[in-house]
């Protein structure tokens, strides 16, 4: 296709445009529907981004993309396009904004809530150094929930700079927005725009423009003219409402559904979807379980639990705190919170695990979902730390399933269990069928007299601890198995009693203060030798996550090498 | 002094009030001068906290103090005045509620925000339950910045529920309050309540009443019924401006400076201190240099350089997640942020840490004060989690000084490092003289032909190292010392020289991922044998630090008995 841009783009007529974004807007298709990604808010963006990039002079001007899976119009009109078909693959495009990847791209993104505060960071630099150019935070009304947002606005006067903030208001985060901002954003759209709501935004020091119809360049081009005037003297707020999924009808009317596709079926089953099951049985005859998620109810497998018990069923946005702290109250009042999040996400409650969960020692369950290495989305998104930030927090057991059949018996397990509980798992795996897990305690898989033991912290792990057992199997020799169901508290008895000198740790985690420094803490002194075998010192990148995890450090014939060497030591 | 409870609370007149807060007052103030603690903010809250006691019936009724520092009037009313005398003291009361220490402490607190939230799941949980009872956050104006007040706000309508929400007004944070959120107050405060502010109270599913003088019972006892009426059918905001340091005339005038009080002066001189000046003093020469910090200007030392350098110093309220994201976005640009905040504190900040700082590899230096065992303000306040949290996080250097002189040398060796930085050091500590610091290099403090040798990480730990080496030079013994500056990245190359195969490592942080786990990792399979030393896997409780440290597990007597044991082995 060709790109339009500078002069191009900038005199280009309306109907120009809107040809321009049918043929981006095939093209952001045709390439997601191959590479997988982010779809319907991709589609609902195009001529917003477009009008952007009409309106400013890019990279001169800076654009943040809050979370920053909305950015796939602004890489093909940021000379990416020959590069497009290579997006989210190992070594191509990323599907977030990367500093690395072009100078277009001024600030990383990939969690929600960061752009307001990094564009009065840019805007702050500018001042302090005296130069001149507009920058601009485009941030969706999912992500105007978060507390992070408003601290940015509240500082905004403190700042005393200028920015523009671009509100990309489609009524969804990855569930639909809920919450009183959006409620009052509901009010501006609908046009009755109350004084108070207007007087509202004045009084954090912004300018309120809107709203209008951002996928309507008759509208959308106007107010980016006034927009851009009324910033040479204050901070803007302009409100823009996009149609998610706009041009491609199967996708308006299933934006949650089509707000992340991957490039092929996931293999294995869905841990989600085991959760949805079993906490919804265990609500039937449990009336202390609640569940609680931030803005992502379908994409952790809740749905139905939901329907089942909206009464004890909670989805406060994207304030991953604020769910962690209303988790710890509901169990201080003796109810069995179950809190699910994708491990990276869970980052953001760290504070309040520590100071609020296990501080006081509150029976939470924390569902850890898209634990280790995802893939696909690269940095921003591999569940690889959780292990390491969760392990040093007193009273906190942390639960590793090999299989969806433990998992569920996991969750069983926390159901009766009285203290804060985490278990972490993967997108998906394999079935398996586990009547019952006691907390800490691991499970021998295979037995062996070798002196070789190899003890596998979750899926991903245990299964490349059978095939390594196998192949040993092939040449005559042996290594035992053991299934580390709980990465804390360790399983001590089993440790103190296993007979093998050479002690494998694999796990899906970086090895700084994850699974087998644990293990090697223990062992410290025993005359035990530890091989740890984890990821790398680093942040990892996008691709697929058996070759990056390979890549990274969980490395098969590493691990086989190391091995036959002690085997040739004899 | 007579405490006034139950009915006799009730009927007392205005006048016996008044004079019973007196009392209260003088109560107060005689033990925060002995014990020390938080004396203005509770001066200011002794009237509001008899009214609430009055006009609510607790333990049935549950009250969650936001912070918590100012629960000292709840303690003495809730049958603790006879063990007043005792705290701050190891073994005594907590200066923050506690639920292990009383029914009339509900929640947990110690950082700031979490209130609205705790009362909207205790409210809950109640709903689910069927009972029936009161739920108030009393919230200070300062945590009303923080994002997670505004996340749980966000969620009033969602939850549907009714809390009461007391705002204690008293328009200073540790520092003054600032922000839009302050400002909108404080016209409702000065009686200008314009419609917008009152109404957006409303648009959250909040009634607000009030402003009212909270240290005048005439206003505040009928303020207080209308609210216990209105929560019969909606949530209630109740805005009370109090006067931090009421009744103490020199209380009042430096509310900053008596917010917190220590029973002794701090032993030594204090780090905040030397970070001002060196922060100043590099900033003359360096136009890249900022500081950031969030509502603790004075607390960490840097008034000089926000008088001396208005526009490149920004405090932007009790918002640990924006600054670092303003941080890394104003190091995108070349400035040089340098953000000080005390250990437990940046919890809130570590996903900011990892997605926006070390994520995009950003030159941002975190000074982080407070950190080890901190002492008398227990469990929330210890920052012996520092270590564990930033080591698995790649990009990040990590410095531990051993005095204040080497502070300031990683000060100065930071202005030109070019990737992101952490300083971590107590509160006050040691002069000494150190002109120049490597970043990654150990310093050998004292050499040894013996087995043994001692890797000290940090003030505390380098004087216990320094003390052992002492003691064992008296019985004709030895033990070689290493000053290990960096946890992050460690100094391999002195490591890999290291002659002693005995390994001893003292750090002022929980084990578990800490800096004795890096060292034995590094070490793994080496032949040396790593004696670890830490804090043991729980929360320290509040009491005197040097006990502290020891009880768990910063022990010099079995420190030095398990090196007496090396050598009896021989």
């Amino acid at each position: 296709m060709r790109i339009l841009s500078g002069d191009a783009l900038k005199c280009a007529s309306v109907s120009e445009l809107k040809e321009f974004c049918e043929q981006l807007r095939e093209e952001i298709f045709r390439t997601v529907s191959v590479c997988g990604g982010h779809l319907s808010s991709n589609l609902g963006t195009v001529e917003l981004t477009v009008a952007l990039h009409r309106a400013f002079d890019f990279p001169r001007d800076k654009i943040v993309f809050d979370v920053g899976h909305q950015c796939y119009t602004h890489k093909l009109l940021s000379g990416r396009a020959d590069r497009f078909h290579t997006l989210r693959k190992e070594g191509g495009l990323s599907g977030f904004p990367k500093r690395t990847e072009s100078e277009y791209d001024c600030y990383d993104t990939g969690h929600a809530g960061t752009a307001i505060s990094a564009a009065l960071g840019i805007a702050k630099a500018r001042d302090i150094k005296g130069e001149n150019f507009s920058v601009i935070a485009l941030v969706g009304d999912g992500s105007f929930n978060n507390g992070l947002i408003f601290e940015a606005l509240n500082s905004l006067r403190i700042l005393n700079t200028r920015v523009l903030i671009v509100l990309n208001d489609n009524g969804m985060s990855i569930s639909p927005t809920v919450g009183s901002t959006h409620e009052v954003l509901g009010e501006l759209k609908a046009g009755e725009a109350p004084l108070e709501d207007v007087k509202l935004f004045e009084r954090f020091g912004l300018r309120y423009v809107g709203a209008v119809n951002g996928n309507d360049f008759d509208q959308l081009l106007p107010a980016l003219s006034e927009a851009k005037e009324l910033l040479k003297t204050t901070s803007v707020l302009l409100h823009v409402v996009t149609k998610k999924g706009q041009g491609y009808p199967f996708c308006e009317q299933a934006p949650v559904e089509t707000h992340g596709l991957s490039p092929r079926p996931q293999s294995g089953t869905e841990y989600s979807a085991a959760l949805g099951e079993e906490l919804t049985a265990l609500a039937a005859h449990d009336g202390r379980i609640v569940a609680v998620t931030a803005a992502m109810t379908d994409a952790l497998g809740l749905r139905g639990f939901f329907d089942a018990y909206p009464e004890r069923a909670f989805d406060v946005g994207i304030c991953e705190e604020h769910a962690s702290v209303l988790c710890a109250a509901l169990a201080t009042q003796g109810m069995k919170p179950y809190y699910a999040i994708y491990s990276t996400f869970l980052q953001r409650a760290f504070d309040e695990i520590i100071h609020d969960v296990c501080g006081q020692n509150l029976p939470v369950t924390f569902c850890v979902d898209r634990a280790g290495v995802t893939g696909a989305d690269g940095e921003t998104h591999q569940g690889v730390f959780d292990l390491s930030y969760l392990s040093p927090i007193p009273n906190l057991a942390i639960g590793v399933p090999k299989d969806i059949g433990e998992f569920r018996a996991m969750l069983r397990a926390s159901a009766s269990y009285p203290a804060p509980f985490a278990i972490r798992y993967p997108r998906s795996g394999r079935e398996g069928k586990v009547e019952k897990v006691e907390i800490g305690k691991f499970e021998v898989l295979h037995s062996s007299m070798s002196d070789i033991a190899i003890l596998a912290a979750g899926e991903r792990c245990v299964r490349m601890g059978e095939r390594i057992v196998e192949r040993l199997k092939g040449e005559g020799k042996d290594a035992a198995l053991i299934n580390a169901r709980f990465v804390k508290p360790l399983d001590e008895q089993l440790l103190g009693d296993l007979p093998q000198r050479h002690i494998f740790t694999l796990e899906d985690n970086v090895l700084a203060g994850g699974f087998g420094d644990a293990v090697a803490r223990y062992y410290r002194n025993s005359g035990r030798k530890v091989h740890a075998f984890g990821y790398a010192d680093a942040f990892i990148p996008h691709g697929e996550p058996a070759s990056l995890a390979r890549r990274f450090g969980l490395d098969e014939e590493r691990i086989l090498a190391e091995i036959e060497e002690i085997y040739a030591r004899g």
